[in-house]
């Protein structure tokens, strides 16, 4: 039972931003709670990210007394802790509808409030765009705050640094609030990191501290208060080794660290704030799934969950196949290989858990990196590594490996290394959506020469090509989806597969369907089921790689099949598809043809969960079935 | 008249890295001066990137003196500054044939020496691909030394910061050199590039001041020496504001300012340096173009140049057609629209000159940004501009916008903001090589929803395309090749053309050719000449559009014609082409149709002169006759 908006004290009377700031003190503290527990039932009923909109519910109710959002322009980094804001912004009666299908996002949408001032999804833009929404400001003479609201996680990825360096530089009126909880998705890292936890502890420091003992041995014994002195010496130095002195840096005015719990403190700091005339970073630490015990004690769990029972946080019984996911697949396959390899290296982006690197990490500690949110890094890292003669496994989910495609040419593939990306989450992820969806992979990555790209039709095949990648002597990509496969059994020792191979999964008479990836079953269902139905008998073949082509088989294939239909779980254009149709047409193989494609439009799909995503577009059995059927007219 | 490395005293005598440790003293300087003349002298007469090279010829002696590049790594960051590297890696007899078609690239590669670590060309890789190195190195328990050299302007980069982090955390040996000469292409921007410089003045060195006064002022009056106490604790605090303070906040041990031109300071640094088991940023100041008066007084001029005279530094008469860059075409089209709408702003990543938005910049400092090396940011930050109204004009190279894939995909397009992107360099550049060609842009673009992608035939079209793009209220990317147009006469009212409308350049009988960009005028005179000769009759379609592409047109043309070649300056793999391809089967338009398409093949080019290019991958008019004809039987 999800608790109902309209059933509470004070958020019911809620409808704009600025309602929060006519609210008594005490009032406040009720709405936190109202909005927790409105958080907490929504995401046990449905799934969601909780632990970070549990952390920012203070921050976000102090932003909103202190702003004003009719003309004051707020930034959400990511966007994941942004519940409380949405339910504070006119959207409290359409929570229930979070993340479904037609109902609202789980991110902030420029086209779904005029309260969300920039859409977001990925991590680290919030600075940049802020910075934009300033200068905007400045050349049309108005005077309103911006505000960009940034984790501590996020502030590892270089395009913060690039924004940060910019916004410091211009100096224009603006206020970065840290939100510091000393998580990414998973712990954070980086030296950054340790720094911002002030556990700076450098020969540097150390040399500094030796420096200011010796100028205190020095001072004569007199009658003062030496004590004194070196306590306000020791206050000054101290200084130094807050954060504060790498944002000064860059030009930065740093106020904090603040209890980002504490409401009525943070609204005194941002009133103060709105006086300055330039750029400052106000830092304030919070705690990840604040107010809710389990997500307090396990925030990484808690970052993005499933339906869980409220009372105890444990997982609802899974209604699905009960079968394993296609990230634990690659997860328990990597560690096997690496078992026997020890050039292999595991590298993620921040996401040890996503991406089932987690086991790995606890296994083969020396050859495991979480690098941050730093997906360019990553790949360049791992391009240095295959210098070396090791084979790192470069574990990202394909919409944020879109942030390293310029590495992928230019540092992986140009030098043709044996450097394998691992793609979880291509194609449609579901209830995350336009932001997340791995819709493009297919498309950014086959124009790369050298580049081997590969997507498997069930979790058995996915292991054979990671044995494949790691075997073979240049770049890789595999691309799988996000759930669960079909239940095919991985073999303990999964055999590589000829780079360029596909499979013939079934012959037919009247059509051929070339699918690739989570599309192959399918369509031999479709195909099937049209053959029982006595409709008509389609042959599919298993494409396996995007690139190279099999094109021996497929150019056999079109010369026994006019009619043509290629399915992927990707942008159409650019896609799987297209490169059938390139060779078909360098082989003069067109005429006669009649080709039909299925994939994604050309178009951002919204949010809803992966059935329906997948029927809407008409890319599941029956899409496939009907396409058969009007291809073969 | 090239000067020849052989005729050399000292440099004729180094065949491989050691032998540069095994010199006297003075020697040393001899080989400085001999490597500053045969650079001079090649880059004269063929050009190149002259000042960066220039500017690093003493450092990078003292790395040869003081690493063994035998066993140990060294990456050189871009790598333009890497031609006295060259000539001391065995390359020195080839160096005459740098930049040319056949010769030595004008980048390391590690295909050409096994002394190229790493291959570069875009900016902000090595200290990543160098702590992937040092991860290797400690893997396998060696323990050779591993150096990345990285210019202040590269270290703008976001991805530069995200390596920086993690190998503070990481904790592992290896050398970081900041080559300093305080310009990245162009003078440097960013608050960090300031802080670099010491010119620190925040609020916050003046509180710190006014604290260490207030501090100095309560000690007790005594007879001991309070000028000297002052002065310690002075001393102390100053040492905060050197950019040290930055660099051990990361976990680096900080050396310097170093006399990037006194090789034997640098030589006795490095040696201590080596003994350090730890990440160490060895901070070196040096003057670009150094030893070459013209490029020391003009080192943007002079980062890379053209054919001059080594006597004055002028250019040579230009030999070539005499008509305005592209480029020009540009920039002084972006200022005249500007004077029209204000809402124009236009944004460069350290290159005002290369992308021609210098006049503007001159014209409307208040509209014209330099982000600094940050794609990313150059593309969050419009993204941010363009909510508030305003209309962006991101000028970034073909190769670089790579960079900034996610964020067109993720911050412009799926919100669908009126932000443009003007890609110059589109399509093979020539001589920089493979790093540098705009290969891939139809192909990373198409894909992405909402978003117009443009190719003008001639100058006169790209200026028509910035008012479309304008216009436009939505992203619009233009991509324009290097060099110069075809004389084609722009209007001082360009007018804007009807999004997905090509134009009919001349009808045919045999077969028709849809070409875009650059490829259009060799397609109209590969047809004109063909019917001269009596061979063929094509018509020749101009799509201008990548996407939209002009269907109704483009379908009416496949209706009348069973040839169609397609003709682009992009890779085969998802561009142009392939885009018509899918058109036709969308439209079951592909049975009686034979359909051949030209572009860039599935590898990287090297480099040569982009006529020679052309040629060689049959994109030109020779190739494109050829095709016809094969095409018509």
């Amino acid at each position: 039972m999800i608790k109902d908006p309209k059933q509470t004290a004070i958020l019911s009377k809620i409808h704009k931003p600025g309602d929060v700031r006519a609210l008594e003190g005490d009032q406040m503290d009720t709405l936190a709670q109202e909005l927790r527990d409105i958080i907490i039932s929504q995401v046990s009923a449905h799934g969601g990210h909780l632990a970070p909109s549990l952390g920012v519910i203070e921050l976000t109710l102090a932003l909103f007394r202190s702003f004003d959002l009719e003309r004051d322009k707020l930034v959400w980094d990511v966007g994941h802790q942004a519940y409380a804001h949405k339910l504070l912004t006119g959207r409290a009666d359409a929570f229930e509808t979070l993340r479904q299908k037609g109902g609202i996002s789980g991110f902030p949408r420029m086209a779904e409030s005029p309260y969300d001032h920039f859409g977001v999804g990925h991590s680290s833009t919030s600075i940049s765009a802020a910075l934009g929404m300033a200068m905007a400001r400045d050349l049309k003479g108005e005077d309103h705050e911006v505000v960009a609201v940034i984790g501590d996680g996020s502030l590892t990825a270089g395009l913060a640094f690039e924004g940060l360096n910019q916004a410091g530089d211009l100096g224009r009126k603006m206020v970065v609030v840290l939100n510091d909880n000393e998580m990414s998705i998973s712990k954070n890292v980086g030296a950054l990191s340790q720094f911002l936890s002030r556990k700076m502890t450098t020969p540097f420091l150390q040399r500094l501290k030796s420096d200011v003992e010796g100028l205190l041995a020095t001072i004569p014994k007199i009658g003062g208060d030496l004590a004194g002195y070196a306590k306000r010496y020791g206050d000054s130095v101290k200084s130094f080794f807050t954060p504060g002195i790498l944002f000064e840096a860059f030009h930065f005015t740093y106020v904090g660290p603040l209890d980002g719990h504490d409401t009525a403190t943070m609204v005194k700091v941002f009133e103060e704030v709105k006086k300055l005339n330039k750029p400052v970073l106000v830092h304030v630490m919070t705690k990840k799934g604040k107010g809710y015990e389990p997500a307090e004690s396990d925030p990484s769990h808690y970052h993005g969950v499933g339906e869980f029972i409220p009372e105890t946080g444990l997982a609802r019984k899974f209604s699905g196949s009960g079968l394993p996911s296609y990230t634990a697949i690659f997860g328990s396959t990597l560690c096997s290989l690496a078992a026997k390899d020890d050039k292999i290296i595991a590298i993620t982006a921040a996401m040890p858990e996503g991406t089932g690197t987690e086991c790995f990490g606890k296994n083969y500690p020396d050859r495991f990196v979480d690098v941050g949110i730093c997906e360019q890094h990553a790949v360049t890292f791992a391009a240095g590594l295959a210098t070396q003669g090791y084979k790192p496994a470069v574990a990202i989910y394909s919409t944020f490996m879109q942030r390293a495609y310029d590495q992928i040419v230019h540092d992986v593939c140009l030098q043709n290394l044996n450097v394998n990306f691992f793609l979880d989450r291509g194609g449609l992820v579901g209830e995350d959506g336009a932001t997340h969806h791995g819709a493009f992979d297919m498309s950014y990555l086959r124009h790369i020469p050298n580049l081997v790209v590969m997507a498997p039709k069930d979790e058995a095949e996915l292991a054979r090509m990671m044995v494949t990648a790691f075997g073979h002597d240049g770049p890789c990509a595999v691309r799988y989806p996000r759930g669960t496969g079909v239940g095919a059994k991985v073999s303990a020792n999964p055999k590589p597969i000829a780079i360029g191979r596909g499979e013939l999964m079934r012959d037919g008479e009247d059509a051929v369907v070339i699918a690739i990836g989570s599309r192959v079953y399918p369509a031999v269902e479709a195909a099937m089921e049209l053959e029982e139905e006595g409709a008509l008998k389609a042959a599919v073949f298993n494409a396996r790689f995007v690139k190279p082509l099999d094109e021996k088989r497929i150019l056999e294939l079109a010369g026994r099949f006019d009619r043509i239909l290629l399915v992927e779980e990707n942008a159409l254009a650019g896609g799987f598809g297209s490169a059938v149709l390139e060779l078909l047409a360098a082989h003069d193989a067109l005429d006669g043809k009649h080709v039909r494609q299925l994939g994604l439009p050309d178009e951002f799909v919204e949010h809803g969960a992966q059935k329906e995503l997948r029927h809407m577009l008409g890319i599941d059995k029956d899409g496939i079935k009907r396409a058969l059927k009007t291809l073969c007219g």
